[in-house]
C-alpha cells in the first residue's frame, strides 16, 4: 500500500520539508503546489503574455496552478492542508474544500489561535493537528500501525 | 426552468436580502446556511449537551451546520459566495472549494481589495462580481435573456 | 426545502413516532424500512414460495426488504441508525455504513452503553445523540435555524 | 489480474494469517485495518493529545483508523468481512454496508450461529462462508478457475 | 414514496396489463419500451428514411429506440425484466444487465425452463418470479409492507 | 414521463419554434441557449464592466452563458444540436460533445453538405436527421409509441 | 497505452485463442469468464456446500462467476461480446447491457444469422464483426493505426 | 507525478511532433487520434466491409476511431486541443465538450484569427495558447514549477 500525500496551504515555512523528511521510510509519495511565490504568482503572463489588468494577470496563472493542484487533489489518498499565521489563505480553505467534496481523507494543521474561524474546517477533516510531527506520526500509523514511542496521551 | 441558488460566505451584511428582493419574479428558489450567529455557534451544544473544550463545542456546531450546507450545495444550479471585510471567512472559501469540485456554478463576490489573495477562487468561478445587483442581473440573464436597461460596458 | 429523513435501525420501541410526532409541522417526509417483525422476516417466502433451509428462507426476505431500504437510503438527505437494547443489530450498522460510503448525513443514536462499539459508526456520523427529542431539535434547527428553548449546553 | 483483497472484520483470531498462509502463490494482495487492539483505540490520542471525555478519545482514535479502512475499501476488488464470536462487531457490519454501497464484491464469513441476525449481510454477499478455507478456494477460482480436489457439493 | 417502475423485456403476452392493473391503488408509476413490434422495428426508417440494408434498417429503429429504453431504466427504481416462451429476447438480457450495472432493484420473471440458462441474470436479481401477480406482491410489500392473504410459504 | 429537450446550436433560423410548435401536445419541456446573438455576446461587459481586450470581453460573456448552457445540457434527457450553413459553430460541436461525455441521448441535424465533416459527432449520436418535423416524429415516436402517418421508409 | 480486453460470451469455440494468439505483439491484456463450463457450473456447491434446489445450486454458481465478470468488465477498456450458434446466451447479452451501461467500448461478433435479434446489442457497439481476425484488426488499428493489408472495403 | 495528455485536433502540420519534441525530458506521456488521415477516414470498411453510402462508410469509421479517442480522453490528465487553419474541424470542439464534461484540464490552442467563434471552447479551458511551445512551458511549469527563461509577460 502506497499512499499518496496532497500537501497544500501556506508555503513560507518548511512544514513540507519536515513531514516529507521525517516520513522517510514510508511507503508514501508527495505532492503539493508550486511554491515559488514569484514563478505562482506569474506563470500565466510568463507563458502566455502579458495582461494590464492584475485581474486577468492573476487569473492566468491561477488557472495554470489550477492544473496541478486540482491533478494533485483529484490523485491524492490523503491531502493534508496547513493553516500559516500571515495572509488571508484562502486558497488552503478552497483546497480543503474541494477535497471534502471528494471524499478525500482531510488532516488539518494549524495552532490554537485559527481554532475557532476553523472549526467548518476542521470537522471536515479525519485529524486535526498542529506541528509536521504529528502528520509523520498519522502517516506511519496508517500504513504500519505503529505508535511513537512516547504518545501523548497515553 | 427554476434556478436553486446557494448563498453562501458573509453573514453580517444584508447581501442575502439585496438578491433575494431583487429577484423577486424571477424563477428562482434561494437557500443558504443558519445567518443566526449565536445559534451557528452554540448549535451543537445547545441540542447535544455541552462540552468543556471549544475545540468540541466547536466541533458538534460545524458538523451540525454541515447538514444543512451540505444539503445546499449539493441541491444547489449556482453557488454564490460573497467575501466581506472582516473575519477570516475560511467556511466561505471552503464552500467554494466544495461547490468546484461538485462542478457547481460559481459566482465569486468581493471587494476589488480582495482580488489578489481570492485569484485562486475566482478562477473558479464563472463570474467576479462587487454588488448583489449584479448577482440579480446575472440570474436575470441566465433565465430570461434579458440585460439589465444600463449596461455597464455596451 | 423539504428534507428527507430515512429512520433505520431498532423496531421495538416507538422512537420512529416520537420522531414523527415532533417533527409536525417541520418541512420533512420520513422513510423507513418495514417494521412489522413477521412480515418483515417472512416476506420471501410469503410472495415467492417455501425454503426448507433458514438461509434461503432469510436471503429470500432480506433481498425483497432490501428493495425498499436502498431506495430509501439512496434517496435521504439524511439517515438516522438507532441502535437499541437488544439483538445484534447487524443491519442497523450496515444501513449506517452504506449512507456513509454514499455520503449522506448520518445521525446515530443510541444510549451511552453503547459508546465503545460504535465508535466507528459514531466518528462517521455529523451529530450522536441520545433521545428522539434530539433528532426533532437538529432537524428544526437544520431547517429554521431555531434552537430548543432550553438549551442543554447555553 | 492481480486482485486487491480487503479483510475486514474479527481482530481476536488468526483468520486473516490463514487466509494469507493459504493464497499463496495466488495473485492477490491483501490489506486490513489495524489489528493491534490497543493501538487502534488509542492511536488518536497518542499523536494528538488525551482527552477527559471517552466519547473525544475514541472518536479521535476512529476517524484516524478510518484513514486507513476507507482506504482499504475503496481500493479493493474484494471486501471480506469476519463475524466472530464476540463483541457487537458492529464496525465489520458497517465496513459491509460501506462495501455494498461503492458496489465491491463481498464475501461475509460466520458461524451457522448468526445466520438469522447476518442476513441483510449476508444477502447483500456474493458468497457466505464459515471458514478460511474457503475464501482461499473462492479467490483460486475467481482467478484461476480452479476448483479445490475434494470438493464439499460435487 | 412514489416507486418508478420499468417493465422491460416480452411483448406478446399481456403481462405488463395484468402488472398494471394489479397495482392499482399502488403509489407507483410505470414506464417500458414501445410494445407495438411493427412500429418499434420500423421506426427509424419511417422517420429517418429507407435503408437498403437490414443492418442498417435496424440500426436506425434500435438508436430510436435506445432513447425511450435508456431514460426509462435510468429513471427507474425497479426494472422488472420478464423472459417469455419465444425468441432470443437478447434485449430483455441486455437491459437485465445494464439496469444491474446501474445498480438499479431488478425483477426477473420467467418460467422454470429457462431456470438454468438465465442463472447468471437471476444472480444478479433481488427477486425471481413466476407470475405477474408475484410482482403486484412485491410492489404492495415494499411501498406498505403488507402481504398476500394466502401467502404462499406461511 | 416529461422528456427534457435541449436545443443546441444554430441559432439564425427558426428551427427551435418549428420544434416547439410542431411538438405541441407532447409531454416535453425545451431548453436552450440565449438565442439574441447581441445579448450573448456582450452579456458579461454588460453586467460586469467593460473590457479592452476582445478575448477577456468574450471570455467574460462566454462564462456567463455558460452557466445557462451547462444547466440545461446537464438537465436535459435529450440534446439535439442543430448544425446550420454559415459561421463555424464550434460551440455547437463542444455542446455535442459534452452531451456526450454526460451520456445524453443525442440527436444531431444537419443538411447532406456537412456530413463528412461532422462523422465524427453523427457517430456519437442516437439519430441524424436534416428537418424539425424528423425531432418532433421522434420525440412523439419516444413518448407514444406512434409514427408518423406516412413514413419515409415503410 | 496498453488497452485492457474482456472477451465474453459463448465458451466452446476457440475465439478467444484465435483472438489472443493474433494479437500476439500488440500492447493488450486479455481476461474473461472462467471458461470450463463445468467447473463454472458447480463451483459454488464446490465449495460453499451442497444444495437440494437447482436454483440455488445455480445461484451459488452464477454469483461466485460474477466476482470474476465484474471485476472484468469493471476494468476493460473494450468489451468484446461473441454469440454463437447454441443456446440461450443471456449471459452474454447480460453483459453487453452492464458494459453498456458503464460506457465501455463495446465490439459485437455474431453470424449474419443473428442479426435481427441482436439489433439493439449491436446498436449499442462501436463496432460490429463475425470473425476473432476482425477483433484483431482492430486492436491493430485502435493502438497503431494500421489497416490490414488487404483491407476489405478499399 | 506523471501527467497523462491527449493531444486533439488538426492533423495536417506537425504540432504535435514539436510539443512531443520540446516536452523531452519531461515526466510526461503523450497519446493522440490515429492521425494518418485515410487510415482514419476508411479503417470501418477496410476492417468490417465496404459500403455503399458515405454515411455508413463514414460511421463505421468514426466508430472506430471513438474507441481509441474516449479512451485516451477519459485516461487524460491534460486535454490539448488545436485549431487550424482550415477544415471544419468539428471533431476537435466536439473532443473539447467531451473533455470539458469529464472535467479535465483543457489547453486551447488556436491562431487570433479564430478567437471569437472559439470562445465558449475558450471559455472552458485552463490556458490559451497559440504555439506548441507554449504548451511545453505549461507542462514544464506544472511538473516542475520551472519558467521559461525569457517569459513573456515578466
Amino acid at each position: 500500500m502506497t499512499l499518496k500525500i496532497y500537501l497544500s496551504g501556506e508555503i513560507h515555512t518548511d512544514w513540507r520539508e519536515q513531514i516529507i523528511t521525517g516520513a522517510a521510510g514510508l511507503d508514501v509519495v508527495f505532492d503539493g503546489p508550486v511554491t515559488d511565490h514569484a514563478a505562482s504568482d506569474d506563470c500565466g503572463v510568463a507563458i502566455m503574455g502579458a495582461e494590464d489588468k492584475k485581474f486577468w494577470h492573476d487569473n492566468k496563472g491561477a488557472n495554470l496552478n489550477a492544473i496541478r493542484t486540482r491533478h494533485g487533489l483529484q490523485n491524492a489518498d490523503i491531502v493534508v492542508v496547513r493553516f500559516g499565521d500571515k495572509y488571508k489563505q484562502w486558497n488552503a480553505a478552497f483546497d480543503a474544500g474541494y477535497a471534502a467534496a471528494l471524499g478525500k481523507s482531510l488532516i488539518v494543521m494549524h495552532g490554537p489561535e485559527h481554532q475557532h474561524p476553523l472549526k467548518e474546517v476542521d470537522a471536515a477533516a479525519l485529524a486535526v493537528v498542529e506541528e509536521p510531527q504529528q502528520v509523520v506520526d498519522i502517516l506511519a500509523y496508517v500504513l504500519n500501525g505503529t505508535l511513537p514511542e512516547k504518545g501523548a496521551g497515553l
